[in-house]
């Protein structure tokens, strides 16, 4: 058993409304940053979980994902690993 | 010019309660998925900006963190250029 560290970004889609950044979009461009042509805002997830392997981790996070992290009529997700910290034998 | 694309990591800063990370967390758990230790919820800002060098789009993107985009008592920010697209010459 190892430990992992993921990240999970979740997007919303190309093409929908994206009220939250619009937002800051108008937010930014009233401070005088006016070069910004697109801002959109998800959420990003930092899970710890134990598995056997690289692979399972990130099929068991996928399965999250599908599940309870993201909606799949609005969102994208992404997984990465950010760490593999190898579990000490006993 | 050159066009860039910009990720944010907007995250709560460690020590400090994060109560939708617990609560992803919990709702995992009662799905079965009871191998993970930590869950912790942040946002994640998409930017499209243009400038004239990669230094000076993350400098410029650093500031709006620090004036708009994060709140410094409560959270870290990590940026990160996702693409560069060279503007085409006139």
């Amino acid at each position: 058993m190892s430990q992992f560290q993921l990240e999970i970004r979740v997007k919303p889609r190309p093409g929908l409304l994206d009220p939250q950044g619009k937002a800051i979009h108008n937010a930014l461009h009233s401070l005088g940053w006016d070069s910004i042509e697109d801002v959109r805002v998800g959420k990003v997830i930092y899970l710890e979980l134990e598995a056997d392997s690289r692979e399972i981790a990130v099929d068991r996070v996928h399965a999250m994902c599908r599940k309870l992290l993201s909606n799949p009529v609005t969102e994208d997700f992404e997984v990465s690993v950010s760490e593999e910290v190898e579990a000490e034998p006993l």
